[in-house]
């Protein structure tokens, strides 16, 4: 076996734990070095491969690329740029080989959703077409936890941690205060067509804490009375209630609620914050004193309250993408295969990308409660593993120590190529 | 010394740590039970010994009260309710010391900010005038940071921590997406007239991680265009800004942000949410890309990633006014005094609580840096250790284990009074 440089990238939004990703693919290949030679990384993603702006992974450091372990976000730099289809964009992905070729690069890491699955598959097809044979691994990372044939996705249980231990906090604030002041608080969280996100906001509630919720999934098209009656029957039996709202809920006409036309003061279009359309609907249906919060990004970088779990899992798909390609797999993902809900086991398997490219994973009816506001005993199985365990990051003057990368990139030796 | 009931009541807006000061007094009284006989507990604050709705906290195990320590938010309830002057109602003065006869309560312990401070200097005078001495001690609480004396004020080192670590977390996620995407992240913080708490977003940057920030203190006037220079610059040069908000920004009229006559998209008007108003006015203003947070009470109930310092202040906050109390000592308050920034030491002295009451302490000019959006050294050097040290709760299934406690409300003895 001669030896290849690699090439990894991040795609799409980032994660608290893609990194750990990144460290257990690049600790792996450092292991291997009689097979893969250098490490390249994409300088923004798959827009670094097209620029020619691979980042030499081999200047960072042993401990730089341990602490990509625990440090949040894409250190490489992602970027959102989903490549056309082959048809319409031939030249970005002979592109894309003419780079590999370049440098040396017979492995392909892509660390991304669905849409970079489904890219990791064309490129592979495409370097056979080309007679310059690639490997070609995806590697699976999503909060929205909407990949197929996967148990879960990492990034997935750290948002979802994020978001139960957040409203276990919230509610414990609002249950102190509602006597006199706020009784209805609204949190809103990510998956803009999938629930999964809002579902883990019920875990906030469990056998010892009785917290009233309200969850509003992207699945279910907004009812506005029927949630607003659901509601009122939780302030009036806890004196409270929370609310999880989904950005991707949507009304009857298909609008999102976040997008249905309000102005700001300065009259400008409103952009974003289902929360706040929410709360004030509350406000005016109800009258109920509220508070709203909308997480953002907030939610998808909080590593300091990262899920064990998901660490480890990010971690392995990394590892288990390098080991993947050594063993002569092509054009796969590692999968999470769940063994045991409890208790929780879970291994390492593959499945090819052609099977997981496109495809959007739901919450799946059984999942959700019968009155469209809550998780079932089956969601909370599946979910409950998924943000156990802490992995706390050091910390310095009390704030977490997350390390910065060179990011050193090698000279070009193509010539320029617009994206 | 006779023994005698005591009174411990929270009030207004909670933090993480309140309760670490219950704690503090609890355990404190339980230790000196020839004094103290029992601990009341107002069911939500002042209303439940004006409603003579009083917990009995000897029902709680020792076990519960320890987990105090690590419980966010109010966990006997808390109240905004602000006593009026004697004068305009003298007769909730005088109620109050007839529940206090009644259940023979010699101690009255009032954890607030500086209205409580207030109503608690009071009751000790009219106690002294009625002929019923009282000791009337008040354990400072304010997430807001704006009691004078007192070098800091329990709750705010546990907010200030979250917003530096969530400002962190939110500008590595954003460095990673502005190539392509994000390029502005705004994030909102409490605060309504003092800054202190937007200041500690500064924090996120250090010498280690050079992050591009712009801060929006209440203390400043907003002015628009010398703001949208201020972040397109930092654009211009780092590819992205990072802006934190707070929620008291006044414009030129002198009206907040965040209400300024907006209209939602049911036409309700729109109420809160300083971020968005930002975030529309850059993309408006600039066109770039953005995200927006607004925290709300995820950050003071954030007890997850609570400052050591700042939990060890709110227990040593509780615990003096015990030993105050016992010492003899009456209408004063525990403060916290700082001997040196690094290594940073503190010890409990005490202060009356007239010098205490009703004064608003804002941050000094001294600590904004010229341009007024940013932080000055020695705003970091005050700030720095209020953030440090990590006192994680316990988990259990992946969620901190949050006490609830038994809240027993004694009998009544008196007759009903309106509030």
């Amino acid at each position: 076996m001669t030896t290849k440089n690699a090439f990894y990238a991040q795609s799409g939004g980032v994660t608290s734990v893609i990194n750990a990703s990144a460290c257990g693919l690049i600790q792996t290949a450092r292991l291997h070095s009689d097979k893969i030679g250098t490490v390249y990384a994409g300088l923004n993603g798959i827009i670094g491969a097209l620029q020619e702006e691979l980042i030499d992974t081999s200047f960072e450091s042993d401990e730089a690329i341990a602490a990509l372990r625990y440090t949040p976000a894409g250190a490489f730099g992602s970027c959102r740029y989903k490549l056309k289809s082959l048809d319409a964009n031939r030249a970005e992905y002979e592109r894309l080989i003419d780079v590999f070729k370049a440098h040396n690069i017979g492995y392909f890491f892509y660390n991304g959703g669905g849409d970079s699955q489904d890219t990791a598959h064309k490129v592979s097809q495409l370097g056979e077409q080309m007679g310059y044979p690639l490997t070609c691994i995806g590697v699976p990372k999503t909060v929205d936890n909407d990949l197929p044939i996967t148990d879960n996705c990492a990034g997935f249980g750290s948002v979802a941690k994020y978001v139960a231990v957040s409203m276990r906090e919230a509610s414990f604030d609002v249950a102190s205060m509602c006597a006199t002041s706020t009784k209805v608080f609204v949190m809103e969280v990510m998956g803009r067509h999938a629930g999964w996100i809002a579902a883990a906001g019920a875990l906030a509630a469990d056998e010892n804490h009785d917290i009233p919720l309200v969850i509003l999934f992207p699945e279910i098209e907004f009812n506005e009375s029927k949630f607003l009656a659901a509601v009122d029957e939780k302030v009036k039996s806890y004196g409270y209630c929370c609310v999880v709202v989904s950005e991707g809920v949507k009304n009857s006409e298909g609008q999102f609620l976040a997008e249905a036309g309000g102005k700001d003061a300065f009259g400008h279009a409103q952009l974003g914050g289902a929360a706040p359309v929410i709360a004030n609907l509350i406000k005016q249906s109800l009258g109920y004193k509220y508070h709203w919060a909308v997480a953002d990004y907030l939610q998808r970088a909080a590593r300091h309250i990262a899920s064990k779990n998901d660490v480890e899992q990010a971690f392995a798909v990394g590892k288990a993408a390098v080991e993947f390609a050594l063993a002569g797999k092509n054009a796969v993902m590692p999968t999470i295969v769940r063994l045991s809900d409890a208790p929780y086991q879970w291994k390492i398997d593959s499945v090819d990308l052609k099977d997981v490219a496109n495809v959007e994973k739901m919450m799946p009816s059984e999942f959700i409660s019968e009155n469209g506001f809550g998780i079932t005993p089956a969601c909370r199985a599946y979910l409950q593993p998924l943000i156990a365990g802490e992995d706390y990051p050091p910390y310095k003057n009390g704030l977490p120590d997350y390390v910065v990368l060179k990011k050193c990139v090698v000279a070009k030796k193509l010539p320029e190529f617009k994206v």
